[in-house]
């Protein structure tokens, strides 16, 4: 058996990442980490959790808890791993972390978007982004995995084929994504109160989100050289799931004419025919209850001839794929097992 | 492999019998029957599906399904069953019935609540209601279950132990009941349109709802004698979900003194701490939510001292516990697997 | 025109009465108090408003509001105004209090079940209960207006007529009532955040809500004589609304015979059909959808002969007839206008 | 007072302008019209109404309306006006319609994205397409007004008047917008369900919505010259709002430089200053919510200086601004009355 710690265990990612392992056969979790509930029973504090483990919330002590455990999660604000991390911990663990503090390979871009001073650059390099789909094998060999966001993957995912084939004009991106609440986590925060977010959608952060460069570095991968996207994300009156909705001009073929559904298609199933978590819809749209509680990431398109645009549309569940499953699947990678263990979950409808 | 037929899969709790048949181990789908849909793939109907099954929706030939099955679900509407069910077909295969037609004893009583004429009274005798705490030992040798409705496991499983050991007045016992929205069903109605029920509340079918009798007689046989209880559901705008708040007159101790806390703790202890499914919350309110997409039923109490009355509350997930959860349990009892094989689910949070 | 001060105008019955006094012929709001905004453009924090006024969040000073206006309404925590009332402030001008401070004539049963100590229990006689429909003629005349709850004002209207007129054992009475969320205020608490109450539904401050003494108060002046009742409140996944359901043995007729539907159509008449702002719907079910908005509390009942119990049903808007259009509504009486002013709204549907 | 007469008074486009003129101090509904309802009362059908009106539904004769009204407002489906209308009734009675049949100029393109034949093309060129604030002199003397429709109004509002005013390249305009269910309307399809609406965000109609011809044809007038845009709708678990996400490049001053955020706000405010009913937020994100129930469009945006485009964002209820409340603004200016008459309503909040 794997052990695991989670740093962060109470916050939504920390407990999806709970429900996830405890439904792991290869892997428990040894230590509930978790700085404002220190000493609580956790099941207590997430009451779903009630009989599956009598275990207290720890602390968050990173070098203590390398020595009880395989692999740590930190799900934890920004900056806070950078400012324990040291080589003697990456000894001795393996760290999948689901903040973004090793995701941007530029300290200077992570600085300037996050607006916090970046401790521990010495290890940037070596981690690796763990968008499992396009790094798979890079993953396998890592000790330190930066976890994609859940705006992120769900953007990445779903324009990165043809983005890498060279189908749309990249300069023409923009992303237009809705998210579930609990992508704002449990702070007690006026704004994420239930009459202040029921019945009403709103954009925030827009053009300043701190997914953006995120994005635009791993789409700059795909596409072969630096990109800027406009990233627009916004609140949606439901706890799960994020859709994006993403626009570009499509590159016309030799002879003039707009690429064929059947093309973008094609070059979706040659990169995601065989992913175990990529259901591709066709011109069908994705719902985002399709994939509630599943590490699914359903992905569908439709060309619009009119405008000489390609609409592409991802839905995910945003603590599982955007967070706690992508880990988890991180994990599994990690380890050498079927990188779906512990993952198969049929999503719940309604 | 125990191979499983649904009549009425493409309702919800068709569908939730396919999510969990399809996290089960020892069972697997061979048959997806809906009327509206034959024909069409079962995925495409329901989307949540899509990668775990490629099969068609099939007709609801009973006949020729009992020879293709070890075991059928019927998730269909009241009367459907009582007009095909033969001995020929019981002598086939296990029959669990998500419907009522054999869950009331008396056929004059089911007649008179749900208006229609029963078919084939001969079977009631030989029905074993499918609450799997309460009868487990019946369930084992039985061909037919006659799967309990969900405001009924909810119901009685809250107040069995109070009124089996005597510790309430029966007599004065009311349930008022919260349901979410997929209790109704799938059929395209008004009432159940997004805009009817999100941001509203509202009793209905006041005193006359079908499920009473089916309460009334299985608590009946815990109190020895009949009863009548006020029932009152009502519609909530969620999804899953169905929460009971039961109010009933303690009866006072030789002494004169209320039942403690601590008495009505132990009774409930007694009845269900062995118990898989049953979390016992003592004082803390149990939620919907804590319990949701598990097989999980919450119960917890309060002693009112100033009106000498105990407040049950009781909290499970309708889809599962009180529909196709418990049906798998009761056909892990026929199929004699550990009752908890496919039902392992930690309660998705948030 | 009068001048109104509100003090706590940035909680959410503040800004309901600022949504109604904008909306008022013969009201201007000219003081928005607010402890925590002091300073702050009002249509900034509350930007329904955007439009309506320029005028910034001022403290909470009472005395000198008191020079200022004609009337204050205070939305404030309980104590609030208890610590600062003067004889001198009531002399200048009319306080309707949305508190509990006035609502109960015990001192000592405020403190009980309040935990605090009464600052000002000299006004506490003075204090006119302002439940329009039960106290009109006292409340014209007041100076200091204690302006019910929102579950209290929909308890007790909904049962008033039938316990005045005896028909029902008031012993017996068990109110299970279900609440939107705004009325947990706009307090940033874990347990109010979106994803905490969406899709859940919970009981809570079971046997222990500080609104059951002040309906077993109202309810014992009708019953003429003490009483104690069993008061359960629910949050719902609603913004808006409050529905009871309410539960009594009916006494009966001289001749043995349960009162029929008739007779409590009846009572109910006799004490409602001239009210502007209750609806009787008799045996349908009120919805709270059907009152969103509005000053309206729908009422309705259901004969359940099998147990010989009648089942009443209450629905309101708790923002409104709950709090701030009730209050809009005691100072119309207070200064002499038609009762309805300012709160002739048409219910918003859906 | 002006007689008004509704056909499809039971759709919540319907019951909204029952609402609406129910409220406007010089107007009165004669003729509640409901091909589904006839001879049922109309606050039986819609309970908000209780106590505003006793009128029982009528059916759909346009040319028997035309004698008792002096407005009629047609809250129909697609091609109901349209296969009705005459001269005469024309002659009689001014006509606000509120389906699509006289909003595209161009008959052809009309029967393209709708489907169906226009059986009344004559009348299309008198009719004036009732957006007031840009068409509010046209609409003073009109007989027939094509009331616009609300993803329609809210996607024109936000854009007009940077196109108008060349800031931006109307080629590269890619609409995003954010529906609640309301505008789905009353029908009773699996689709609108709750539970199929609640948890879940979708696209829908992408690249083929009936709305877009609408907005390319009202934003080409103001660009001076043909345009097409890309215009995605998606559905969003609330009730009432549309929020519409717009991007666009800026056209460069003479300078090269961008346009600054001071020059946008300033064109807004040119156009929109005086206009009631238009609420400028500048960087602020509107929100649906703090529009509900009332009339305005809230319009903010942000200029993204890394990518040269500006974000445009419009928020307003989509049965307000975008139906029934437009169109009793259009008949205010029909009649000569205040044009806010019946419309002053503070947004309900939350």
């Amino acid at each position: 058996m794997i052990k695991a710690g989670i740093i962060g265990a109470t916050g939504y990612a920390g407990n999806e990442l709970a429900r996830l392992l405890t439904g792991h056969r290869q892997a428990e979790v040894k230590w509930y980490g978790s700085r404002s509930y220190t000493g609580e029973k956790y099941s207590g504090v997430y009451r779903n959790m009630a009989g599956f483990t009598e275990e207290l919330c720890r602390d968050d002590n990173l070098a203590e808890l390398a020595e009880e455990v395989d692999v740590i999660f930190t799900a934890t604000p920004q900056g806070f791993l950078a400012g324990v991390l040291t080589e003697e911990i990456l000894s001795r663990v393996k760290i999948i972390d689901l903040s973004a503090d090793y995701r941007i390979k530029d300290a200077g871009v992570y600085e300037k978007w996050y607006g916090i001073e970046h401790k521990s650059p010495q290890f940037i390099a070596e981690a690796v982004y763990g968008l499992c789909e396009i790094n798979r094998e890079s993953i396998r060999g890592a000790r330190l995995i930066a976890n994609p966001g859940c705006y992120t993957t769900c953007s990445i995912l779903t324009a990165y084929p043809l983005v890498k084939e060279g189908l749309i004009d990249p300069d023409t991106l923009i992303i237009d994504a809705k998210s579930g609440t609990s992508g704002a986590g449990r702070g007690a925060k006026i704004p994420n109160l239930f009459c202040e977010v029921s019945e009403n959608i709103k954009a925030y952060s827009v053009a300043v989100h701190r997914h953006t460069p995120e994005i635009e570095e791993q789409l700059g991968y795909a596409a072969g050289r630096p990109l800027t996207v406009s990233f627009t994300p916004h609140l949606v009156p439901m706890n799960r799931g994020i859709l994006v909705t993403e626009y570009a001009s499509l590159k016309r073929n030799a002879d003039g004419s707009l690429p064929t559904a059947e093309q973008v298609r094609e070059i979706y199933e040659n990169y995601y025919a065989d992913e175990a978590f990529v259901r591709l819809t066709g011109e069908e749209c994705p719902e985002t209850k399709w994939v509630e509680g599943s590490n699914f990431v359903d992905i569908g398109f439709k060309i619009d001839e009119r405008t000489g645009r390609v609409i592409l549309m991802g839905a995910l569940d945003n603590l599982v794929k955007g967070a706690a499953g992508q880990a988890v699947q991180n994990m599994n990678l990690l380890f050498g097992l079927d990188e779906t263990e512990g993952l198969g979950y049929v999503p719940l409808f309604p």
